[in-house]
């Protein structure tokens, strides 16, 4: 996603762009991923709408949901996000949005090279040394190699992501399956952001290709078993982990294919510097900024970046006296506290979501029955952590603040 | 703090006030209140800035401080919100503060009556009947009789406050005594807003005219075992509660006198209708919205409801057909959300200050390394919400609401 969505926005304000990519045919995880208002904003603003509403699912609200009943005791609306924020709430498969990513790449005029793993990168020189032995030079080199970037070394950064004690499984539903049955099919006639809460475990359901898939997210705490970030599990390991669950969690998990996912959830401390210092190399996305899945922002922090860098390299001028290191430096400015904040946001609501038993549980049921309102303690149910979130606008902000850096400067000209 | 503040903002517009006050004579109790800037800037609209500031104490930040070791691990800055919000963060006596207020109605031309017990009240005629049997008739009751209030059940809710789970006990300690140990010291030469806080526990503390005084408010779990709000207490039960403290918390509760007040601290769920269904009674303050003390926004809530009724009451005129009922509708309307969010954030503050031991805890160190940002789950830190509870302006408010209900009227005539 950032490095696709990096690509068509330097390439949209007039850089050549070649992206190199490491798998031998571009492609994504058969997953969904969630493109609220502030990264759909963008990809409106790159002609992408009617494509990402041809492939989405627009849920209605997000439901919270006890995982004693399976009913939902509160819930954030989503469907005026379109009116409230200027854009819509869209619920994706990843091979969808990519492909989507993709064609307008390709449409633009970025060069894509598959089946280029890079074994080292050169910064100051903006090289990079392929496995085959080709060095490839530009004037810039974006990495967005994810979570465990060896990039983000290259950039000098020694940052490293660490366990949270949290895994999760990850497993699709053919929609028809839910609608076959009463007690769940108003999960898929009626889209919504689902969230089924209990203690140290959590459900996220969602559709996707409009009511023909439903992606569910099972976060489960980490038995520390599974070696490396990534295994493959079984159905039954999921409805063990969430036994003792309402009758509607029982009936989903008793759809869920017998080969499922199973990943560590990782989080990466704040990096603070993306720029290598010879402002020829800058890291993006997850590499510079990896979440937590708890605010479903991850990818739509790639997509900000993408459209903060387009801006940024887009203000590089001779007349005006704007560089290369000038323009990297201001993209980081930009970024930095915004992703560090989504990536603490995502890591505190954690102890939000998996609550026990207890006084603060009977809070949180009060707090969902109140409903939206600002400074509550749900940030996805916080008003003005919503307009903070999903209100912002990328493009604005970038030129907002470049009139406040150099605004005085280009007056004087 | 609601009535005097009322009477003085009414009065304010030109309307005849006369408070009624059941003790003898108009005073407070010998505590500590926060005056935020929120309140502070209609306190500076009614021309008392000079008078609070020659009694205040300025808070340079809130310092939050582990029950471990009495240092801070984090803080929220305080200093600069003359700055930021228009109006400094005071720290003050009660009595003084209400000194300065009863001084200001006093001037304004506001009656006072003191040693008037209300029996009973009689809301669709605007009378009160006093032990004594006399009638007082107005336009309009204003009552402001606290969170044990008999006047919201006179305006037709039946809304009654509730145990907590939580008590405190009050003292003050002379700033002198604080300065001569080096270890104590800094806490009235680098005046803050001081909160210790621990498993269940927590102390604030602030310094009050100037270094004079030092206010402490402590607060433990419950025990069920005091009778009524209300009891004396000894420093030798408080410092029960808090053994096992850092030694800088018990060096400072070694200073407490021997006789301290213990407070039951209870609760007022949402009142939803604060005017009698005859427009001709109002309650306010905690009477309408009592608040655990843990956003330190109670008394501040009662001066925004009095500059809101001030102007809502000012608003009242034959030619634009603006009566009784539709300024009394329009302030009730104006108040409501914002008074229960501050109810709700209190009491959802409580389970961040009251942590125990573990990952959560953890988590709120982190919360507390990083500083105050948008989201953070502590509100005080939380920047969005700052600026949402320091940076409001009641009477801009007011005037941009009432232009929106109102506007389009008055701009036919």
């Amino acid at each position: 996603m950032a490095g696709l969505g990096a690509g068509l926005a330097i390439r949209g304000v007039g850089h050549e762009v070649t992206i190199l990519e490491q798998a031998p045919a571009f492609g994504e995880i058969g997953a969904g991923v969630q493109v609220p208002p502030n990264a759909a904003r963008e990809l409106i603003r790159w002609g992408l709408c009617d494509k990402m509403a041809a492939i989405a699912s627009t849920p209605d609200r997000i439901n919270y949901r006890s995982w004693k009943t399976g009913k939902a005791t509160g819930f954030s609306r989503l469907s005026n996000h379109e009116q409230r924020y200027g854009a819509p709430y869209w619920q994706v498969f990843r091979p969808d949005y990519h492909t989507i990513l993709l064609e307008a790449a390709i449409a633009a005029g970025v060069k894509l090279r598959p089946g280029c793993v890079v074994s080292s990168y050169d910064p100051p020189n903006g090289a990079v040394v392929l496995e085959s032995g080709e060095m490839v030079k530009g004037d810039l080199i974006v990495a967005a190699d994810g979570v465990k970037s060896i990039a983000r070394h290259a950039v000098g950064q020694e940052v490293e992501p660490h366990e949270t004690g949290d895994t999760c499984f990850r497993a699709v539903i053919p929609g028809e399956m839910l609608l076959a049955d009463p007690d769940l099919a108003s999960l898929v006639s009626t889209p919504s952001f689902e969230q089924w809460l209990g203690p140290d475990h959590h459900i996220i359901g969602y559709n996707m290709q409009k009511d023909k898939n439903f992606n569910l997210l099972m976060v489960i705490p980490d038995d520390e078993k599974m070696k490396g970030y990534k295994a493959p599990a079984t159905g039954e390991e999921v409805r063990q982990a969430f036994a003792g669950w309402s009758q509607m969690t029982r009936k989903l998990l008793a759809m869920i294919p017998e080969d499922v996912e199973r990943w560590r959830l990782i989080d990466l401390p704040p990096v603070q510097n993306w720029v290598h210092p010879s402002n020829r190399m800058v890291v993006i996305g997850d590499a510079a900024h990896a979440t937590l899945p708890y605010l479903a922002q991850g990818a739509a922090m790639a997509i900000e970046d993408a459209s903060a860098l387009g801006f940024a390299l887009s203000k590089i001028s001779k007349r005006n006296k704007v560089d290369l290191p000038a323009a990297l430096a201001f993209f980081c400015a930009l970024r930095r506290e915004r992703a560090h904040t989504v990536q603490r946001g995502s890591w505190t609501n954690r102890f939000f979501i998996h609550m026990r038993d207890g006084p603060q549980y009977e809070m949180r049921e009060d707090v969902f029955q109140a409903g939206d309102y600002p400074g509550s303690p749900n940030l996805m149910g916080n008003s003005l952590f919503q307009d903070w979130l999903y209100g912002y606008d990328v493009l604005q902000d970038a030129e907002k603040q470049w009139q406040r850096a150099h605004g005085t400067v280009l007056a004087k000209l």
